[in-house]
């Protein structure tokens, strides 16, 4: 554990009224102690470091100059908010930051009035800045809408939507875009080259021009003339104009770790009559943390770590991740058919692409934050005779669903998804959760979804998926490590649609998909010292249902459950419906379907996750159990003739 | 029926290699005998005409100059196809267009070659189109990527995102920018004034000033200084500096109903050497037939019409569209509470929001098409207190799932979701189908899933949606008319997860969701014919399930059958799960679940496509019945103990 920072001077700010008693002065000795906290805190928890430390300056300047709460501060892509936290009343809770019943990694609307918005996906922040500001329109109550927006998130379409309505909102709505030249990675594209060259371009606003430039919106009658000759002016300028040609007054770009001339630029930009106002501000990731800044990823997400050294905890050793396993699985596919290409939005390490991508630079497409660009340009490519792999979370995968069902499915197209972090992810809480790609995939026509029971059988997904050619096709694995299994040599292209039994029992039927396989193997054993002989099948598809097992499995079994790592609407349900299609179901069926509980999980250790949610072994034995004693005669049919 | 126009030249043309053996002095001729052709073919069928109408000249254009089916042209929303499928082999079937068997209103791959790719959703051209240039280069082969998008489309966040993914492409994309000032409605935000602007503020190109500037990207290596010094003059130039910031090359405006101009400049285009490569061309929707120019939505969807008059087939009298239903039950909303406003994504008529907004022009919303910022920011709204409804079409909202989910329902805003357009549609197809959007919303905690079964209850519950704050909810309906019942004075306020029995029986039981229940009350009747006694139950909650009455309902009735127009994971699936989880299939179950095929229906008439489905009253009856024979015993179970 490292030692608590002395804070003297943020020891007396307890929430944004507190910080605004400060002279202006004052501010860089609060900033620098709010960094020294916020690098001491995510020593302890782990977590997102580099993001926050770009921020501190920008937190206090804006809590400091706006009408915090009742001005709506949405930070898109909440990780950046740790210092966020400290000031809005939650430092007292800021070593549980991602724990268990701690507070969240993102900005929540129930931990804090300061979260007026919940953001952990990226570029939202615009549009529900933009809610704020109209409503408030609406209802003559004061209160802007400010979003602080990174230039990665800037690549999705989202946010160019957004800022394509905001004119409305007039001097309501502030949009600061935070340019740190990378979200996760460094960012990719047409924007982004376009904010470099301002960046490069230019000096640093002078304050007094930053002063000028925001001035012109102050209510001052006599301004107005001067306002007219330098349009055009500043029209011309190098910079700025693609914002302005969307309708807003752009200001910057402006050091973000410059107090001193970030507070006047806020107070003008806060009292400008006119809007909607864009202010580019340019920090450093990592800023002020010597193991931040150096490092290539600048601390994105970290583990615990020693403040001093900035050495990180190590993760136990032990199998190798499944984004691990599928990368090296892609490569091999790649070496052997020069079709195979692979698309991230943005996650090349997070999927592991970046691998792929030395491997095959030419075939390796990060295309920044813009899922649904991804996806149906890898329905283009797919069209054209290429194998492409679009690899994603399945949580980012929400982002792209019209286009998987319109550009993808629907013309039978052979897009390959490796659907990463499925289930439930752990620390990220519910927002990164991959709980609904089964239901909202295997309701589609055309359609194959697997899940992987282990990394071994990830390897042979992978080429199932490399060689399946008639239409789409999903495999989806979870966060974390494999299960330690061998990994094949050479790779089987699996049949489309059959299941595997595991174990063969005679009284119990466990029918899991996915890596709650292992669980169900322990709830096996466990049954059978019970001397409840237990078949255990991974069915492998959740769609097309191998029937024929599922049938055998069903009418040979007294009683038989579903497990997946999905909520209702996938798995569990596909087989409900195929027995009952079948008419299994009009004799009697005890099967019960163990899934995903119907309420959105908050962050905590997978293990205890899971367990909360009835996935584990001693749920699905309790499952089995009470489904065994359940007198079904008294409880239902018995007014059927 | 229309006499057939004389198209004497147009008779020589099959495909575009004919069309290239013309002079060019021969396409004006040929440009007209087209749009005669498309106007009669309309005239018979109904469909869409002012966008076809508007790029006659561009579609003769583009494939007298590129090299189509090998250089690849994706329509964006393929609805102003028609004069290309004329000209690409498909005249013989122009009078088949949107009927059942027939061709389909928009791009389809299975159609033709000359269709690369099918669209029919708006924005989706540029990201296709890139991946068949990228898909190209990779393979070595030659072929562009071509994409016509129009400045409607240009809103949706997707088509940015391709923008700025485009430069790696090079010379091998190719985006024409069909500038029409209007999509289905006159389009809204920042890029559109920015359009304006560039057209307003310029003349039209002349060919000569067109040529020099396509001109710079041809293989003349003393061109290359010459283009350094007019490098700085052209990005200081009004206009086209939003593209070129992304990384296009911007060419315009042209005229786009100028062919002595649109050929060179298209020729230049795809002789450059550099890329990609933004045209901006200027059309007039309707162009060239006076009732489509003179109308105000430029005859966008037209019914079968007199070709010499323009007069349109009226629609059977009838009652009232379900959208015009839902139009004066959320007016008399607005009337009684201020709160309420509402959203719609470029749909102000399709939703009925047309009618809203005379009433409530400032709480009311065209975001362009952007259905990504339209949820999140009504969740804005939301969070500050207003009462927003999301009016979208069920296929749209598929576009915004992701903000359904994690910026609606995780922060279990109530956001209201009036979902047109749910089920079959008729003539617009599987793109446009409303299929699983019962699956993809119920499968999330939180949210309150209804569907209108007449345009009665459709009244009940925009006001139980209107006053339900505690959360996300949304109500479905289909396209088309109600069933002519009485609308009630004062809407009732639904209680949440209640359904209603409509009628009475005992052996029987019918559950349904939606407007099938008037099928389901035939089929009742039917079944009472040969003596089975029937209940018929509307649901009217997908989610949460009235679990009392189906518990009931299952438990004192021989066989069950659950009806919905939606895909597998719905309805069906949510009450098999929640009998299994009852252990009400224990000691034997008959119930049978009725839903959309797995398959993605073409168009047809809705009656047929319905009962292709399998979901009509015969189906329902056979399903009874068929369920009533089954031997069970004989069947499964034969092993159980």
């Amino acid at each position: 554990m490292s030692e608590r920072p002395l804070t003297p001077l943020l020891d007396t700010v307890h929430v944004p009224a507190d910080l605004r008693k400060l002279a202006p002065e004052q501010l860089p000795q609060l900033a620098d102690e709010l960094r020294q906290e916020v690098i001491s805190a995510v020593g302890v928890t782990g977590g997102h470091l580099g993001s926050g430390l770009g921020v501190v300056e920008l937190t206090a300047a804006i809590h400091y100059v706006f009408n915090t709460p009742d001005d709506r501060l949405v930070w898109d892509v909440g990780h950046q908010c740790y210092p966020h936290k400290v000031l809005t009343g939650r430092r007292d809770r800021i070593r549980t930051l991602r724990m268990g019943g701690g507070l969240s990694g993102f900005t929540k609307r129930a931990e804090s009035e300061y979260d007026p918005f919940g953001a952990a996906h990226s570029s939202t922040s615009i549009s529900a800045a933009l809610g704020f500001a109209i409503a408030n329109k609406l209802q003559g109550t004061p209160g802007k809408g400010i979003a602080v927006i990174g230039d990665g998130a800037m690549s999705a379409g989202m946010a160019y939507e957004a800022m394509n309505n905001a004119r409305e909102a007039g001097n309501r709505l502030v949009v600061i875009l935070n340019d740190n030249d990378m979200s996760i990675a460094p960012p990719v594209g047409g924007l982004s080259a376009y904010l470099a060259r301002i960046v490069s371009s230019r000096e640093f606003l002078s304050v007094r021009e930053a002063l000028k430039r925001v001035a012109r919106k102050l209510p001052r009658p006599l301004q107005k003339a001067a306002r007219k000759t330098d349009e055009f002016a500043r029209g011309m300028a190098m910079g700025g104009t693609l914002f302005e040609e969307l309708g807003f007054y752009y200001v910057g770009p402006i050091d973000g770790h410059n107090l001193e001339q970030l507070i006047p630029v806020l107070e003008n930009v806060r009292d400008a009559e006119e809007g909607p106002i864009l202010v580019h501000v340019v920090t450093k990731k990592g800023k002020g943390y010597a193991p931040a800044e150096n490092a290539a990823d600048k601390y994105h997400g970290v583990q615990k770590f020693d403040v001093v050294t900035g050495a990180q905890a190590k993760a136990p050793p032990g199998p190798p991740s499944y984004t691990a396993v599928f990368a090296k699985a892609l490569i091999a596919e790649g070496e052997r058919d020069d079709r195979i290409c692979a698309i991230t939005a943005a996650m090349p390490s997070g999927t592991g692409l970046d691998k792929f991508q030395e491997a095959f630079p030419d075939r390796t497409f990060d295309v920044g934050i813009a899922e649904q660009h991804a996806v149906t340009f890898a329905a283009g490519l797919a069209a054209q005779g290429m194998r492409p792999f679009c690899a994603i979370y399945s949580t980012f995968l929400q982002r792209a669903y019209d286009q998987v069902v319109h550009d993808v499915a629907i013309q039978n197209l052979p897009v390959r998804f490796g659907i990463d972090r499925a289930g439930l992810v752990g620390a990220d809480g519910c927002t990164h959760a991959g709980s609904f790609d089964v239901t909202y995939l295997a309701t589609l026509p055309n359609f194959v979804v697997m899940a992987a029971a282990d990394e071994a059988e990830l390897v042979h997904m992978v080429h199932t998926c490399a060689v399946h050619d008639s239409g789409p096709i999903a495999v989806r694995y979870p966060r974390g490590n494999g299960t330690g299994v061998a990994l094949p040599a050479v790779p089987q292209r699996l049949e489309i649609g059959k299941g595997r039994i595991v174990r063969e029992g005679h009284k119990v039927a466990i029918l899991s998909l996915g890596t709650r396989l292992e669980e169900a193997l322990k709830a096996a054993e466990a049954l059978e010292a019970k001397g409840l002989s237990t078949t255990v099948a991974d069915l492998r598809f959740a769609k097309p249902l191998d029937e024929a097992m599922i049938r055998r499995l069903l009418s040979t079994h007294e009683v038989a459950v579903t497990v997946e790592e999905g909520a209702i609407g996938g798995l569990g349900a596909h087989v409900l419906t195929m027995a009952s299609d079948l008419g299994l179901t009009d004799a009697g069926l005890k099967i019960r379907t163990l899934r995903l509980p119907d309420i959105f999980q908050d962050q905590d250790k997978p293990e205890k996750q899971y367990a909360d949610a009835g996935l584990d072994a001693d749920a699905i034995v309790d499952s089995v159990l009470t489904a065994l004693r359940h007198n079904s005669a008294g409880m239902v049919g018995e007014v059927r003739a």
